[in-house]
């Protein structure tokens, strides 16, 4: 049976200084061909996108795991979910710091408490009583994000002097996302999504990302989704689980679901987009700012990545 | 026009002592005659379900606020969520002790922040730096709740030694949650949900209450809804949105829609309830557990209230 994995590393207003965009491209390659060799082995949709996500929270370029944008105080803070289409299994974690892995943090959860989120402190404490091993807080720290903390601070500190209107500028390095999601040989869906959120956060502030049915969602019955963009509209309209209810309720193709949930955020001011799959392993990838770093992989095996509207190459 | 109200203070195998049973109707009908005083003077949903959640959260007899259920550790840990149905605007706050009513929290993150969703510490300081008094955490915490602790924790090491049976036991001392949703004179929707969470909780835990879509949802376009009962399946079906995805998409009644929901949660163990509201002021309260302390006003100011499944009186 046909096998299917996409993934997003962030959606915005994207300007990626020219000699980085091909470790983007690099990035996003490695990402897929991870989740790939899981897939073509006959592995689980759910091994398969948390081998995807592994290796992007790793991968200091993207905003998640080692590389997160910083707080307002100069720490990362991460947001994890992780889904199951069969039985909607689920865990997240949300405001930690310490695992170099939150992805396995969420499916730690999932795997190994009753609960489906823990967040801060608390979270920590379940994981390492689990034996998940700890980082010290400057491992996830880059020079990169602590300049674009610094810029972002004293713009904020300008603009009690005078307003700008630069706020939409490079808002690559200021927040994004890494997702991904798969459908396996066995036609089960899994939707992966980690974030070390927006640059300067109030610490303690939970994106999509981490919430069920807003940036994460997998049911078997409709479709596997992980979204990317300004978080807070993505929370109040509910947007991964809106795609599965339009798939379910009216029947709409994936396509059809997914471009229309984002045509609608589009309208409420929502920046962003995001990744589904469906079980016949159809893929979409649907934004509507000006570009999200993406790409699928299928059968044969050939990973193709795209930046802005161009076709993927 | 016409408006309403409703308040369920949770559902499950509910087995109050005689004693305490006309005290659980007084506290729903001080819940639904302070809502009715700001909904009858031309006030809006959203301050109708503040003033109705304010009363319960200062009741000790309920899961929220002053009485929450304690973690493992003995302390109180409080979520909470409100949503308008005019625009979809959500504020939340979880995982904190210090405000006196969560509620008041989670409309200060949607009124002063840009974010929706607020935990632990961060939260507690963001909401410090805007002026909210704070208690001290022995105010929380009451003698009753403290032996329903020492009972869980007591129960959980002779399981140890031989497993029991009666975990569903007296479901209602071990978690519950308060809520309320309204229909203003404009036809404007708003819905708030505040929970203490389950007894001896993992801290960190957050429950469905403060997950916009989950345990509370608004929209002008269908309805406000707030639910109760067990979290981890009311997060996983993503439970308030459904109702509003059933009946924008599939057109269902309010009725149908919050009927079909919990019937499916039913199937897939997820037992509770939930209470919900439209904009021509009609209500549903349908739960699939064995009661749901519940309770409903409309224009004739006459609070209505039930524990099982009995008619309102």
């Amino acid at each position: 049976m046909a096998f299917a994995l996409a993934v997003h590393a962030g959606a915005g207003t994207l300007q990626p200084e020219k000699q980085i965009q091909p470790f983007i491209h690099a990035g996003l390659r490695a990402a897929l061909l991870a989740g790939f060799a899981v897939l073509a082995d006959g592995g689980t949709a759910l091994d398969a996108v948390t081998a995807a996500v592994v290796t992007m929270e790793d991968n200091p370029l993207f905003n998640a795991g080692r590389g997160s944008v910083l707080t307002m105080e100069g720490s990362a803070e991460m947001d994890a979910a992780i889904m199951e289409g069969a039985g909607r299994r689920a865990g997240a974690v949300g405001g930690i710091t310490g695992p170099r892995n939150p992805i396995l943090a969420a499916r730690m959860v999932m795997q190994r408490s009753e609960h489906v989120l823990l967040v801060g402190e608390g979270a920590i404490r379940f994981l390492r009583e689990q034996g998940m091993a700890m980082e010290t807080p400057d491992y996830f720290v880059t020079e990169r994000r602590q300049a674009v903390l610094l810029a972002e601070l004293s713009r904020r500190a300008d603009e009690l002097n005078k307003p700008s209107h630069d706020a939409a500028k490079a808002q690559d390095s200021k927040h994004g996302t890494v997702g991904a999601v798969a459908c396996d040989k066995a036609g089960t869906l899994a939707a992966a999504t980690s974030t070390g959120g927006m640059t300067a956060k109030l610490p303690g502030r939970l994106s999509d990302s981490p919430l069920i049915g807003a940036g994460t969602f997998a049911d078997n019955a409709t479709c596997a989704v992980s979204a990317t963009g300004h978080g807070e509209p993505f929370i109040r309209w509910v947007v991964a689980h809106d795609v599965s209810a339009r798939m379910r309720y009216l029947r709409e193709t994936l396509d059809q679901a997914a471009g229309n949930v984002v045509a609608e955020l589009a309208q409420v001011g929502g920046s962003g987009g995001l990744i589904a799959v469906d079980t016949s392993g159809r893929i979409t990838l649907p934004f509507n700012s000006q570009g999200m770093y993406r790409g699928t992989i299928g059968v044969d095996g050939a990973p193709m990545t795209a930046i802005w509207r161009e076709k993927l190459t």
